[in-house]
């Protein structure tokens, strides 16, 4: 059974209860269930990590290579300036999804640009929880043609 | 059973012919194929519309108002300028996913920006064709839940 | 008796309907019945025509030359990226009027600019309807110095 | 009978004898002249203002309230840079007109942008001094409205 | 006793009437009111001065050479654009507090940025009618340090 | 014997009557007519095709795949934002020269920038009608390479 | 006894050794110290932290929930930067002040942005030591209507 | 004998106290002073006129039509924004002459542009008093003609 | 028999051996062969100079004056830069055809942007040695013009 | 025997497996040991430290005064944002130098910037392993002097 | 007799037949001539140099060390990207005044930034060979007083 | 022996007596002995040449083409705008090795940006005449390798 990595990026351990009319009022646990439930489903080990720290991000990355099969991430506000996780994501040969609940393109200028696209798959934004299930439905289809190739 | 409106941008006639390496191989017939395909599964009656005209985008916009319970759409090169085809989707009251078959954001820099992004519910970027499939799954939430609220 | 033609850009067919916060909720042949109206006091007729195709606007201007004394316009989105339909103007020798219905000033940033703005007479801005109505009476004005001169 | 306050900008003084390639021939006191014969017509007593001093020009904005059911502005130069003036007429809650005798966007480039333009109504530009009449016609209507709702 | 200066820039002399959501109810007469109270219980006269002209605050400055011990500054609107007033801080040889009402950081791009704050020792930002309270007590601070030094 | 297609963008149909300062008295019957006299010369069989609509001149650019030799290009106003006709003339596998009848880098800003140049073969500007012959002598020489190669 | 949280940003531990010429002599303890004595002043419990982590100083402003009434903040570098922390201070319902020893203004151009300057009530800048003490006592002052309220 | 009129902007009535490391130690009375006499030796009536008013120094401008043969400048920091001063001296047909007594390309960015510049016979900056001096020959040399011419 | 000069500028020295994957493998002196034959077709005596020195480039273009009925120039490197070459042209009255070997527009920004487009003819890009042969026929026609003009 | 502190940045621990066409194959452990075999020849004691925690960075940095002579630093990805990296370098009274493996300046545009760069005494980038060697030498110089000094 | 090097630019010796309507119809020996004479009025031996290479003009300036007690330089085109002139300007210990015939602010964007600005005493621009005989004066004047000092 | 060509810009021949406080005080020829004597001991021949004429150093380096092993070139100024070196540099298949003598990211904005890096090996900035050494032994190594490979 393939295991795919899910990475929280920062502040995310307080959904639910911050700022409900931007990001809904699922909590992270909520996520992590719904993700593990879908998971089962589509033949994946789904496993999650949450950090606020930008290092503790980039040592997960690093911790995946032969361990994990695809990563789903949510970088959160490093999105828009951390080079390091973007590096960390070139660096180890993984297929790496990014999501976001919010439509960022809706919001604040800065938040349109993100540093992390440019090396992931592909990118899915503006679904709420729905985000990550599709993310996670992405993985699917990219680690079954791994698999398969 | 809900009808869900699929257009296709401009350019993309040409898919499985046109860059390869860029968009794949699969063509439009084989796409519209696999999305009807999965709207059967998901519930949803699909119908496909294709043009290279920037007035004929919007006019097909319109006419889904009454008639389409959502638009699943990949507006190509119109993305990046068309901001007559932006004020269209605002004005008709209906959920809209916006997709891309490429990661847009590994190509030139115009490609980053979409002026149509503000507008849609959320957008799935680089997955190949199985962008339009998970923009179809995300229609299928979002359009059930305006049924049931 | 002179003749004006009235040209409504794109979108502007859903008048009325469209969101009605930004453009009020005359529809459009409210306000082509209005014109023809203060045409008849002014001693112009009144001809109107709208589309959603960028090149269907630029024949419309073209066929202007010889037939209409000028020509009352708002090019909706085309505005602000349309060079096409500023060539188009620039073209015609014909004294050419822009108007918008909202004050494009108090939205996004990209509806401040007008590439048309440099190629007609002038510019009316932000009163609705009545923006229409003060364009056809500066119309008035400049046709009669026209026949006069 | 509604007063209409006309606020003419920096350099208006000169009106007539200024550039009369860009500004027309006209002088301000024949502006103001036919301005309040107009006014009569639409039942507005027009009282007008012109001066070289930003502050003046504030002074004025402010005395308006309560006083007048209006204000048609020219705001010259001021247009580009006068946020104390922009301010002003954010501060008293009157319906302002904005107008302008020469099409500023043919002009030079730092005459593109309003930052008046923001917090009036709408604005009139480009058709000499018929933008002033058109200008208080526009005052006629919008102040009816306040009037009778 | 030392003396400080209190200058009000353009629209202030409106408080407590203009924009209350943005500006609050207080009035300029109470604010000074309130001042003066804390001078005394700080040791300073607090004299205060409102104008919407830029060259009577820049005189104002000017005056306060030899006579007042440091300027407590809301420059208002001109903050943004006004390099007469901020060299006629940088001129006077005083302890100059800038001060601001709203979070000018929350509101429109062109509020962003001061061209004062580099000339002045320090600014506060955001606190309402406090943001003065506490620009006394940093004038109370700096001038006693000059008094003693 | 090859043929070309030539394709004129917007407002080149009323070349001879638009602007003669700027784009000649020639008209675009008599372009043609020379350019079908130089193809003959140089053994190119050459077809015209003018078209103010943009998804007009997508579709024929479509069309002359498997059909034309190459294709001489005038793109008009389209020159400075149709990506989408980029975008079809990068997925057509011809060579395309793109033509100007004016030196667009002595005229305003916004026509420095072509979006279509970095697409194409070459470009030839500046040399009036000129610049169509020189365009068809080059296609002549790219498409002698192709037949040989 | 209302609790206030004071955070200190990165390199802030080395105060009073650090270019004392922009930062000052009193070292980090001193200034613990004197916000210590003021809040005992002022009826408000001061505790301190410290980190140049910038997770560290996230997982510090959400700890503060329902355990504050209100946050000192002075983000050092961070506060140029760091979406992350600025998304911490939005995330949590609290009244922050954000604080900075020297002018940031008078210093380098990247310094004059602050991205946490737009999710805080207000800023105090400039009055080296004395800006964390004004900080205080606009906490005090905030917190003080929030209880009453 | 011709009449020439000295303007000096801004604070330069606080000449020889303020920043004299930037502006010298000359008095504005004592540059009066040398105008007067170089202008008796050119042939030259000098009249002085300082204003912090932008307002003042337009009604100067003014002024001096049918009255003086030339203007003398130095717009201070009116210099970088004032566009109401440039277009009163494009208003009134007289030769005027920019100066400036520091090199301003030697300090600040914004100092660098002058809006007044273009609308000026030619600049003379960073000579000092000199820059006055040398200004008031220019103008004997740009009357001298217009009387001969 | 009218004289053309061929200017090359800075490394086309090294044509053929010189990254030949973009400039192609003929050396200069062959390309100086073609346009020889080929101007003795035209009626034109061809002669060519080469020169890595800005400022010998601009003596040979001064030199052609009352000498060459024409100049066709590969400015090279300082294409982009060189504002000196732009005023030599400029001063020298004569027609002057830029051509580029490579399509710039393919190349690095820096390649996009000429300095020396604004004051010739025209342009040819991208053609390889067929630029030049291009160009000469187009100088071969502007020369006729001046010739029987 | 003089300290020098090596640190790496984010990623680095990856070096040998990551992207080897843009960073070598050569081990971080590799790397180490030569720095240490070159500083025994210059006389260096050689002290090796990674991290992918900005902070962590930091603290290292300040745990470097009074224990180091010079600091040898290659910031990976941190070079192009951190500040607050930056601002410990500048605080810590030691010779800093930066150095890279790749040459930043032929990848993307975002790497060309280094914020850290201004406070460093010398930068060394794109030779490889070799950079760091390099480093080492200009470290053993730099720290000489201020031995001797 | 202090002697004094004039230096002219890139196409100056073109002077009298160049663009007379921008340039004025004065060759350049006659400017020299006048130079000359005015010097001997004032003092000075003038020495003039013109050359359109970059690199003869820095060899030039060079030289003057220990020969010339200030340049007088009209750098040309150079003006606006030569920074190895610059360099060679702040190089030699010499006042330098820059002189530029045409108002620069009048002609393109390109020209109104100067390079050599920041590095001379004082810079004079538009008066056409006036602005030489004035920078004659300056020099003879800040050379006076090096002389003195 | 492989020989290296050192290449020095313009105003390096100053070296020693130009701005000390940026430069040092070794003149140019102690460079070069000290160059050659570090040659000796890496076994490399060093040959060295000064120019501050763009061209004469263009032609250097064609010249070195097939003569020395390598270039070490300081191009002073040329650095930051001489697209035409860059170019030489890239057409000669040589290591290349940049250095400059002070930080340049300590100085001018302008002297950030350096258009010679790209096509450079790698540079080395900031140790002054240490980079030159350091440059020399990076080029001992790529030569070295060049040799054996």
């Amino acid at each position: 059974m393939r295991q795919i990595l899910v990475i929280h990026g920062p502040n995310l351990n307080l959904l639910g209860t911050r700022e409900p009319q931007v990001y809904g009022s699922t909590t992270l646990a909520e996520i992590n269930g719904m993700l593990e439930a879908l998971g089962q489903e589509l033949g994946l080990a789904v496993e999650s990590f949450q950090s606020n720290h930008e290092g503790a991000i980039i040592d997960a990355i690093h911790a995946a290579r032969g361990r994990s099969a695809g990563i789903l991430i949510n970088p959160g506000a490093y999105t828009h300036y951390s080079i390091a996780i973007r590096d960390a994501i070139a660096a180890v040969d993984l297929p790496v999804v990014e999501v976001h609940l919010s439509n960022t393109h809706k919001r604040e200028e800065f938040r349109h640009r993100s540093v992390i696209a440019p090396v992931v798959v592909g990118t899915i934004t503006g679904f709420g929880v729905e985000s990550y299930r599709l993310g996670l439905r992405a993985l699917a289809e990219l680690t079954r043609n791994h698999e398969e190739g």
